[in-house]
């Protein structure tokens, strides 16, 4: 861990305002856009192609879909659901339609909310070929009788699903894996806040740390097709140099700190983000069970990479509607974000493993880190962490684990860690 | 696990009635003629017998007991303790004797039960020389002054300890093992329900299963001197080949589930026993020290066979007395017995080690096992269930292991684990 | 465990009162004079010097310190604070000062505990030069105005630091390890009571086990640079042959038992304490992050010796004061504190690993260690616990191991394992 020079601040939220009205989908040109948007702020990503109809495991590559227009036309020729007003109006990889129908048919293909009478639902039918439209509960029954005219201007056509990675490399070839993904269209928290917190965390590394312990690997993917398709082109370089990786997802909010673990709950990842989060206030720990996101494929079985889940409140109400938006992310929700994966990455370049240089405790006094007098009551709560970090510094305990043995914070047990090497009581 | 044709139902309460009026012991023209009884319902059993006075590991074979007869008869020629209305009113293995006595001397070999007075106790005396009735407090106390006739017509010989066992044999040579005993005279839970049972369960896996993933070893035979003889003559090949195995006793009533745990914990069989009940309204997990039945020999040290115990409710008021009747033992509770094993039958069969065919999370939807269409709130439970299960089966966790891990009961995974390996998800 | 012939007592508390005037410190006379009290009473011990100014680890054998008296003597000729009345008024490594000077001066080099107004504290200042005298916040109120005349008698001069180790050797080089410190001045249980209960179990030892079947080792050090020397000197041999340690400190009082467990939990030392205090009413176990005495070397990185802490109370009032004296001490509370480690003892020497002589249980009929009648309700609780101890004798479970699986006390389990070894059952 470095004293930083100066306080840098990235700015997550206006990069993220700045790609929100895209529509981003598994493929497009939305998704596209997004992604150079980040290769221009983190110069290191390279793009990946995958062709539609390519063998990714289980799954194949779909078609690249695209659209610029939708809209309910009634008869009185007002107009409904218009994708220009909020993308999340046309159900994900609808199909193009240009057709009359009654009122009666039409609603066959709205989706709603019931739960959410003000809320546009986000809705997707990547692999099955249908056409609809979301509304709001209130919307849809406020629609008058009569005609309407259906309107979708997009295309299913073969391309490419593109992917992004970066590779930051350190003294180690051992690397620190982070993934998040481009796939969401108009919603804020689910999914610009993954993305953004991504590249931030990237530029922290290299502001921070322009010689580095560790190798660090970034990937910008549409979930679950995306990280089986990276999954299945880099597998053993995968399986050979991840110790520790993370998934980002719904990290822009204030509202709380969440973990899910890796299956078997043994891992680094397991241990570093504990420690990260274990103090927060509203700290909740989900097994395995409770997955979500692309961890489901990092810790597939026989993949079984180290890769846990990070999100901010969990289940929020405003999750998979229009609702997501700038009210759920701030720019606090999205530095407190940060400010844990600083901690995590400051720890690897303090020293993963620290370990004492003398047998028995060493000699701190006169090093002028231990009190020369000695009475009851007098030893103050630094000295006694101070002895707890030396204590299980065999060389063999990571510093997570002795943040969690210890109930020391990751931050405080680098800062210790940083003076102890200094003094050549550590190394 | 098969869908089994038709519901086969084995009537294991009217064997058990039938049973009931023998007096079995260790040894003996009931113990002989129970196993016969059973032989007649499944071919497989082979009988065993070892000699009175063999050595087997710290014990030796006893003589054989048999008993015709016996009474106490008052000077007023009436007469009490009838074996031929009770055969718990003589201790088990008493000595033959025909000789008068005063009722103070007579006193003195009257056993009762005084916590419940109406309740003629069972007790046995196997290993040391002895003569005595049985009978209820009620009934000692009712006993009229004068002198009486005590008369035992029974004789303790040279002849032999019966055993029988069964092997029904699969693909596999590692062996799922039942055990029970069958030397208890008339009670009903203790001990007619476990012999039943276990057959019930062999005849369960021919009829549901000709052709078989494992093989299945069954033994009846007199608890501790009976499996200490088993052991002593299979120890090598029960060691090699036992993967798991259940004790069987008490097993008939309504009131509860129990199981107990081998010494150590951490057998396949605490895992499958645990798996099938954990979900029992009424179930209580017991640890080795509270062991009753010959998992004490089975899990004796250097032995150490993966064996538990189960039981329906244990130290039920009636336990080793003429109340455990048939108010205690019923159809349906012997049928919830049944229903425990069938189920950790079927996943034996079903497949130990489920093993995902595909890396990352398979493509369920074009199997028609996903819903085609995402939208917040409308996952099913059943679809939770079957990625949970695929999330485990890396071919290394057996399914009992995931029963536990994730909360579904076997019988549940067995269903999911069938529907996927027939579209090639899992093997 | 052998039956003693006759209890001895050892007058534990007649040598902590012979003892207890002495000014003991790091080094000096009356360290030096407590050391030779104790090898008067067990002539094994071997007195180790240490030249000032020798490296040990990462530390440097200080200078030799003496006293003879001091005080503060105010202008009209009063004398406070005197060192013959009480040495905890000098801190401990005090340099010599015999100067005049002004109240205000004065009261900067005085030393109080604030929040126990009538106690004189104990403060040293080892490792930096300084003068000071510490007194109650009561009487350093009471100085008078003017001037004072200050007057230590103190030198500090290239000496040597003594330890005292002994070994009793037995069957097995494996050693029991047990380690107490003589630098504590004119205080009873912090730190006369450890010395005089090390010396109490060394005696009983040899009184009790003439013929050993483990091999004893004993140190009196003074604490921290006395065991970093000590573990300096001998480190391989301590890391080859100790498989059991003890750390003793405030042993004295009634109040309670303590334990203070081993950095990973996982050894020996751990399961031996916990099985001798988990039933005792007011017992204490407190992680190594709660260390305070020499477990901080024995157990520190890299030398990892299986040494727990053990003490009655801990944090009591009078720590580190002149009230840590006869009222906190008493004969029965260190009489209890032997009473543990004979348990330990008799354990160890009873065999740490039985193992059953027989596969499955034994007859324990036949040999008279098991009723020969059976009858619901009849069995004892020691049956139960004999047949506990048996089925956990695999040759593989040590008896303290066993003792905490089977909550049977270490004593209990002794007792038992002694008969059955008698009737050849264990071995």
């Amino acid at each position: 861990m470095k004293k930083s020079k100066l306080i840098i601040n990235y700015p997550m939220l206006k990069w993220a305002k700045s790609l929100f009205p895209l529509c981003r989908s598994l493929t497009g040109k939305g998704t596209q856009q997004t992604l150079r948007f980040f290769k221009n702020i983190n110069k290191e990503f390279k793009i990946l192609k995958f062709k539609s109809g390519t063998k990714v495991f289980d799954w194949e590559i779909p078609l690249e879909w695209n659209i610029r227009d939708a809209y309910i036309q009634h008869e009185s020729k007002k107009k409904f659901a218009q994708f220009k007003k909020c993308n999340l109006h046309v159900i994900g990889y609808s199909q193009p339609i240009n057709k009359k129908m009654n009122r009666e048919t039409l609603l066959k293909n709205i989706y709603t909310q019931k739960n959410q009478p003000n809320a546009i639902p986000y809705v997707t039918s990547y692999y099955k070929k249908r056409w609809g439209f979301c509304m709001s509960e209130k919307q849809k029954k406020s629609l008058p009788k009569g005609n309407y005219k259906v309107f979708i201007d997009s295309d299913l056509k073969r391309g490419f699903l593109e992917i992004m990675h970066a590779k930051i490399t350190g003294e180690s070839k051992k690397e620190i894996f982070f993934s998040s993904y481009v796939c969401h269209p108009s919603m804020a928290n689910n999914e610009l806040s993954g993305p953004v917190l991504l590249n931030a965390i990237m530029k922290y590394i290299k502001d921070t740390y322009p010689k580095r312990k560790f190798s660090y690997r970034f990937v910008l993917l549409p979930e679950t097709i995306g990280s089986i398709a990276y999954i299945s082109k880099f597998k053993s370089e995968l399986k050979k140099r991840i110790i520790c990786g993370f998934n980002l997802t719904c990290v822009g909010d204030e509202r709380a700190y969440t973990m899910i673990e890796t299956p078997y709950r043994n891992t680094l990842a397991d241990r570093a983000l504990y420690a990260a989060l274990k103090d927060k206030k509203k700290f909740t720990k989900y097994s395995f069970l409770e997955r979500g996101s692309d961890e489901r494929q990092y810790c597939s079985p026989n993949i079984e990479l180290p890769v846990c889940t990070f999100l901010k409140s969990r289940s929020y109400p405003e999750y998979h509607t229009n609702l997501d938006n700038f009210d759920v992310v701030t720019r606090k929700g999205l530095e407190q974000s940060l400010d844990v994966f600083k901690s995590i990455i400051d720890t690897f370049e303090t020293g993963l493993y620290p370990k004492s240089t003398v047998l028995g405790e060493p000699n701190l006094g006169k090093r002028g880190l231990y009190p020369t007098i000695s009475q009851k009551g007098t030893q103050r709560r630094e000295i006694k962490k101070r002895m707890n970090l030396i204590a299980y510094s065999n060389g063999k305990n990571d510093l997570f684990k002795i943040s969690n043995l210890t109930n020391i914070s990751p931050r405080e047990l680098c800062k210790e860690y940083m003076l102890l090497k200094s003094r050549k009581v550590l190394r």
